[in-house]
């Protein structure tokens, strides 16, 4: 047998590759060759991780931050993010015009002077965007026993990163800019197991512990001062398509209204289900309708079965606390 | 007290190395010294993102993709796959063979042979495999309604990329390789949450939505077009090891048959567990036995205890609705 | 409208800036500037390699290990972690100095050397750590019928490398250093969706299988040889904070005595829960009480649902299996 240097000269080898370039004339959709450019991944991560040094500058750069070079150091990152978000953002804006048949024509200039706009408005909302976020990290800070400080908050909690990109990405969502705030979202899901759809309207003071599984959907809508847990889902009901015959774009998710807790491993769906203001959502608790303000919801679990070392299994029902 | 740059040519210090030194012999599994190779990580990591930048190209790289140059950057790729994971492959089979005193001997050339076998046999499945991974991101389009368009589900989606490493590592899989289909399946739960066992065996058109939390066992079997939520587990009852007495390679996860949903967090153990055709698991489920084609399943939750403000606590039941 | 080099001389972008930097002024708390300097993410997470580098050594690196160039290797290694670590530790003595006002004044030399004795004291341990942490790899190889070695074990399984973090930070946070643990715990979670505190006790020989979702708590005490499954939380019943009135360091999150296995979902509560050896905790069990030795605690499901194609809606309960 030839040794591998041969075998990329063998035949065999270029079969396998004219095969494979076959597969993209058969098979398009999962290939995108002689199209436009699309977004890219890397550079969204990258915005993303620029956007984190503006939002809270002095935390994850390697660079000091003092005032003498702040303006020059955040003037720049402003800047780059500028270029590069611009240009991503126009991207996406000629690829969804050229897909959508119902859509109007968008050139290239155009689309790239649509998508300056957009990212000039994101950097002039950033201060407003950061009140929001200092009470996310507030309620952070004050909604977990074991965290010491707003800095502790900051450099070892997901929470506040992971809505800090939510909050650009619906920012984005809300200017209808296609593809990139998903892309935001889904990088922080990456990151963190919590999936926000950027299209979520979420008020201030939102503390998400440990958040591996959070899922907060597209329609869903949150009031101030919520706090969630592992393993949440805000889900839908039923599942029907943007487009499909009847289908309106009505809320699909559920509204937490302000200062509702939802405990570890609840789920809580439908468009219709409105969680009263104040109300507590105890663990593992599955819930469909509407409470009103002020209640305690918590499942009645199941009689447990104890079976000790020999003796017979025994039924009794566990005592629960929230 | 000394300075740190004194602190290294400190006699402590250099005890500190003597005794990790020592605690390689005296505890050895969890080192690998004067060993040979092991397959790297990282060169793991990177095949697999070249073999998604030949499985859906135009997508995740940099580099444009047209008519004229795919046929060169293409084939470029395919090359650096195939020498890079045959080298990888070798290593493993030769670990391999070594550990295994029931086994052959295997020395390097006919390791690194084999190995370039198996990986040309994989770029010669690959058409057949992007095949299947259309399916699988048509399913995801088509499965949720937040969904725009393919060229979303593949920027802004975990589902297809983690079901596309799942493809790959299922055929080095099923020629037999170790470890390597393990790490590439491994790498995609580190970054999706997503965790199917490369033994599995699964139909095309697969949907995996938020995907944190799922798991799919080594033996599980899944049938067409099946959807599955976040926080889902396709597990086993008992656990019993390769190579114990009485232990015989079966199934030891459950079957899935055609267009089976399971929503989130349900959990379906066994392998005798069969789902018949078209069936819908409820979310929260727990079910350890058979049911027959379209069969929907769900829990019927336990009552509710509400409490109001200041009111007596109130039990009722919920409506429920999958 | 200017194109994209002419908007950054553009005075709405300047303003933009402006408003940002003011913001900085006016909302700090998420910002740092003009601070002293933070433990830096990217170095401790660079930390962490090498140190994996110097647990597992021969399984990460590209550079083989053997007899003749280990020394020179690890020592190496162990220099820099113990550069890199000690000034990482010094800035986190420093500013907590500075923010506890109840505290000691500490000055840069006094926390470089506090930060270089306790570094030095780790480094000093590594081998009692890696004797835990292989009966932490033979209690995953045993453990999990789809696992073939403890080389696999290590190469593709999250749970002896997430353990390893959780030994070392554990360690750093006896000695009481703050900050560094919980974004060494961190980077574990974000990783592989373990969320271990580094204030939790935890035995030789845990084996963490899947992984994802699982919340163990700061107070948590774990026995040897526990085993856990994806989506598990050992957590707490009530919300206190460090500080409030009233408050003592007691145990708020649970004990799990030796040889307990959790199955996936299983939600533990409570710091007064003690969980007694060998006993078994079901899938999806919600527990607050202590159980005595030997016990089996599993859920008996509600009642299902059934509806098949056509047919009336019938209810059963269910074959119930651990």
């Amino acid at each position: 047998m030839p040794h591998s240097r041969d075998r990329l000269t063998d035949p065999r080898f270029a079969a396998a590759v004219e095969d494979l370039l076959e597969s993209y004339v058969s098979h398009g959709g999962i290939n995108h060759i002689e199209g436009h450019n699309l977004p890219s991944q890397e550079t969204v991560h990258a915005v993303i991780r620029e956007l984190e040094a503006v939002l809270f500058p002095g935390y994850y750069e390697a660079q000091r931050l003092g005032r003498r070079n702040a303006r020059y150091v955040i003037g720049e990152r402003c800047a780059r993010i500028y270029q590069t978000l611009a240009q991503e953002v126009a991207k996406s804006l000629e690829h969804t015009a050229r897909c959508d048949t119902a859509g109007d024509e968008l050139d290239a200039p155009e689309a790239q002077s649509r998508a300056e706009t957009i990212v000039m408005e994101l950097l002039e909302a950033l201060p407003r965007i950061r009140e929001v976020l200092h009470e996310d990290a507030a309620a952070a800070e004050a909604g977990d026993p074991a965290a010491r400080s707003i800095v502790e908050v900051l450099l070892a909690y997901p929470s506040v990163r992971a809505i800090g990109t939510y909050r650009v990405a619906h920012f984005l969502h809300e200017k209808r800019v296609p593809l990139i705030p998903r892309m935001m979202t889904e990088y922080v899901h990456s990151r963190t197991g919590i999936d926000i759809h950027p299209g979520a309207t979420i008020g201030p003071g939102l503390f998400i512990d440990h958040g591996t599984g959070v899922v907060i959907g597209e329609t869903a809508r949150l009031g101030k001062r919520c706090k969630i847990y592992q393993g949440v889902t805000l889900g839908a009901l039923s599942v029907e398509k943007h487009g499909e015959a009847g289908w309106t774009p009505r809320q699909r998710h559920p509204t937490l209204e302000d200062n509702v807790t939802v405990y570890a491993g609840a789920t809580i769906l439908g468009g219709r289900t409105v969680i009263g203001e104040g109300s507590v959502i105890g663990g593992n608790v599955w819930l469909t309708r509407s409470v009103p303000p002020g209640t305690k919801v918590q499942i009645e679990p199941p009689y447990l079965v104890y079976k000790s070392r020999g003796g017979e299994p025994v039924k009794e029902p566990i005592d629960y606390v929230i």
